[in-house]
């Protein structure tokens, strides 16, 4: 690190208004005793970012402004506090948004992602779109520099399909995915490498669709135009329903939609929002036994040790088919209109 | 079996109507190759029951008359088919009453409780309100006769429980179970068994909550009275909230309850049920990551296999406990009409 | 079927000898009720058979003489008994030949693969290398006929490989299989599409070795040359030695070189039959926490599903590979002396 | 802390030769920024303190003299490092005695009992036989005051028993204990409390076999004079043989046994440190598909809640009758040569 240089820019939302963010200088902050100056080299913008950008009903009682957003991350160590022994300045990292406490009871015994004392960087503290940021040490994962840096930015949310597609044995089984967003489209590789059968995908753009199919779905439904049991009857293996869901859409009828086409003793995975008014059948649920799990975040660290050796082991190639734009970070604003078209996938800001 | 005697007294769904039951007499079913002649010794009365006897919506569209009804039996093996191996004449038997096909991959692949073919005995079927019934011998469960026979008689709502309790670990956590009827009550005593540390139950009827206490509940809350959160407020050693949620109330209400008081990753066995209308705020189980599993009959026979080892271990007694009347199988209105009036626990019908 | 035939030809074990086989004549068995009668299409070769015919000190003891052995298949149902209902003639099936008793506590739990009062055909009662046999309805294995016969014929061992894969979860792990047989060999081609990392093999056959690189291996081991920790030196992403191991091997030196590099927490499932006098160092198993599963045989139809599934992903081609060698059933002489001559991978007898 | 005092006593493991124990006088440690200071209340002697007492071959290859020895304690925070967020002085603690390295895969995915570079605090650094020491905070278990001082103090052998017992599902199952020394007898009651049906327990000592029987055994073999199985013979509920075996005798013969009395599929936990001479028949172990498994510690921090959890419901006083005297720390020489006896339980050393 360049000892004269003391400042750096970054990008904050300076108002509590729609839009609202500003490109701004500021001092580079000093991490303490257990934490890490981390120098920015790309990162990623997230659905989050976005509410923020928009100044959602979710940001107004969020955030705190004036505020450096940003979480989805890679970059250099710069510096270290002094009682850091898992990394070194120079080291590649990435790191896990969720600042856990450490002690609770989820802390201690490996289930950091439960913590309830969790705050998100770039959401309740300074975040990661800046050219430095302090990160503490115990959040960070080393990575492996033969991973792409674009693959390496978006570990978050592809923690999120991993976490997701986890949470149930899918070896074999018939999978059903609700949405086709960026989270959506990276299931769809993870569970074909590790031995779903059928991987069948909704939504209601074609063009998402059209991208699922080449990341691996056995079949994509548009529900605009078609119903999903009229699709799955084309499957000549399916013959008692899905087996695993994953609700990645936040829709209500996707959801009804899915609970009706589970196999007896099936397992969904919910990540999407869906909203309260979203109805059930609970007989339906009973009667098939179903279970529904919600998924939040990402397990620290095994869905990152697990999404590392994926991507290690040929998993690069299709993620980075759903990074469909680079941006240097000056040009955010641009980058957040594209992202808030829906016309991309995952959009990466370059820091250097 | 005496060769004289070739007809049977049986309860008998006959009219379509509120009430409609009968005491008629039959010929003695013969069983086929594969099935079994139970001698009936005692039967206990279920909620199914009631609702046949009740003749609500679900029964309307459900049973055809006239049917011979009941399911939750034990007896003994009057005669057996040419090709049946498991049992002879004489066994001391139980069984399970969901006659699954045998041909599905849930049959196939030792998960016959969601066997999507399955028919219900004594509903799709004629049942065990008879001196004799007809049973599959795969279905069969041969019974430790040092197991008083009372509680062999239900075997089948202690195997709901049992199955309940079982969905999750429960050897030190802390346990809600909405709704003390029967088989809530029935899930206190196992849950005390296996190592749960505090069992809060809640109900409206103060007389089953102090059933609950009795029968080892840490805590009880009468709802009408009392907030969950103030008794949870008095036990030292609940700090994050439950663990592991029990849900038998099939009230939308203490639902939403539950859900309020569950720690982030809590499960919750949902065996009660639930109204369609019965909303719940998807986001707090997303970001609790709360699993919600729907619990349907018990495990062919894993279930039955545990509750026998629980029942040798000593569970007997408890159980013994929730089984408050006993009748002649004559006086089977009075039973019934007890049964409707809330003010039991389980009620046996004796046969012999 | 024809009703004039009335014999078929089958080969017996005849005399108590090494060698021994004969091709003969005899009746067609009649299946009883719950029987099926199977015209076999295809049969294989297992090491059992290899047993029988080197007459080996388990087969001095194991077998009655004479005995029809065979139970690799995949036939054609010709005719079945009246209480027969999960398939029909005509239908293309294979079949677990392990004959459980299906009424002691594993079988009616989904474990008859722990039955202890099982029957292997082939081995205990009379087997499948005949033009027909009968076999017990309920341990029949419907088959998707659009999986090559010859993969169909080899159900058995690539579902002793599967159970074996299966014992522990290998997604993102890193995986040393000993032993490069037929069985370690279709356990490579599973390992890499369910998601396994780094799969290293090792054998003393550069042949197989070879086979096995070519079915997706990381690396390959020939422990006559080389040491299997200078192997995994050279792979970048192996830190703490591997997380599963897969013994195929029943060599006890390859058994303790394998401890020797397994990562702390480590989980062994052992399917090659180690010599009793296969000591290992137990404070290292402890030290390390290892934990070793014996495998035998495949869980019932769990593995078949699951194998099914696969092969109807693409793992087809790949089994086929292993399968080097097809002989008419009166060549059957000649195929077993090539199996034992360990040049070859799966044989498969032709009988239709 | 009284500022004015500078010196502590301590036990010092001083000359390298069996005995060598000395009380000394040494400077009050200073704890690192996340390090604690712990005033140590209570001490309670281990095996591996008796090893470093005797000077066998292990202390020999592993001590360094001069070392204060040491780890089963609970003590009261006397000072805290700067930057300690999980406890304060006057706490009430205990503490997870291997120091795991933070940094490893196992260490940051929740599993830190299997840190392949864990040091031993009064093994490898020193310990706990002081009237203070020195612990990262990181290690530190807050005590619940309601649990007796005497059984907070024996955490760590009780860890051992806890995580043995649950290495396997132990619900309605029959359990052989071979090895009634303390955690042996420990697992006893653990076992009780969480569902285990019958609980056989062997050893060649009669009193503590008369303690196992006290504390829940439904029957002990002497097997100096008994066979398991003439003594399970009487059982009437066992059929098939052990469900789970727990070793903890450390005797090649003992475990032979138990691989001979367990059923098929069984599970076998193994915490005593079996010779390397310990012979198994293998083909036993794959036919009856047994899995062994290594225990090591315990869990950090599953264990500890667990155990905690048993404790507040009622476990205390089981765990209590296992602590068979107390002595004075100034007394250290007369517990460990009571100790060396073999006539005793657990030991207490008083340090306030």
């Amino acid at each position: 690190m360049n000892p004269y240089i003391k400042t750096m820019k970054c990008i904050v939302k300076k108002t509590r208004e729609p839009g609202g963010l500003a490109l701004e200088e500021k001092p580079i902050p000093v991490p303490d005793d257990n934490g890490v100056l981390i120098k920015t080299i790309k990162t990623a913008i997230c659905g989050t970012d976005l509410h923020i950008y928009s100044w959602n009903s979710w940001a107004r009682k969020t955030i705190n402004t004036p505020q450096i957003i940003g979480h989805e991350f890679v970059g250099e160590v710069a510096a270290v506090g002094k009682n850091v022994e898992n990394c070194r300045v120079g080291d590649l990292v990435g790191g896990e948004g969720h600042l856990f406490c450490g002690v609770c009871r989820h802390c201690i015994t490996g289930l950091a992602h439960l913590c309830p004392h969790t705050k998100g960087i770039g959401v309740n503290t300074d975040g990661a779109f800046a050219e430095y940021f302090v990160f503490p040490a115990k959040n960070i994962w080393l990575c492996d520099a033969t991973i792409p840096l674009n693959v390496l930015a978006v570990y978050d949310p592809l923690g999120n399909a991993m976490h997701t597609v986890r949470s149930f044995d899918v070896l074999g089984e018939d999978v059903l995915v609700t949405g086709a967003g960026p989270i959506g489209l990276m299931s769809v590789p993870i569970l074909r490498r590790i031995g779903a059968r059928n991987i069948v995908v909704t939504d209601i753009n074609d063009r998402r669709l059209e991208m699922a199919r080449e990341l691996g779905a056995t079949a994509v439904v548009n529900v605009t135009r078609e119903k999903i049991a009229d699709v799955v009857a084309k499957i000549p293996s399916m013959v008692e329903g899905f087996d695993v869901g994953l609700e990645m859409s936040g829709s209500a009828s996707g959801f009804n939609d899915m609970i009706d086409v589970m196999a007896n003793g099936g397992n969904i995975a919910i990540l999407g929002f869906l909203p309260p008014e979203a109805a059930i059948e609970w007989d339906k649920m009973i009667f098939k036994s179903l279970t529904l799990k919600g998924v939040y975040g990402r397990e620290v660290f095994d869905t990152w040790y697990q999404m590392t050796a994926l991507l290690q082991s040929g998993l690069s190639d299709e993620i980075a088919k759903i990074i469909t734009h680079e941006f240097m970070y000056t040009d955010f604003i641009e980058a957040f209109e594209l992202m808030k078209s829906g016309q991309s996938g995952k959009i990466i800001l370059n820091w250097s």
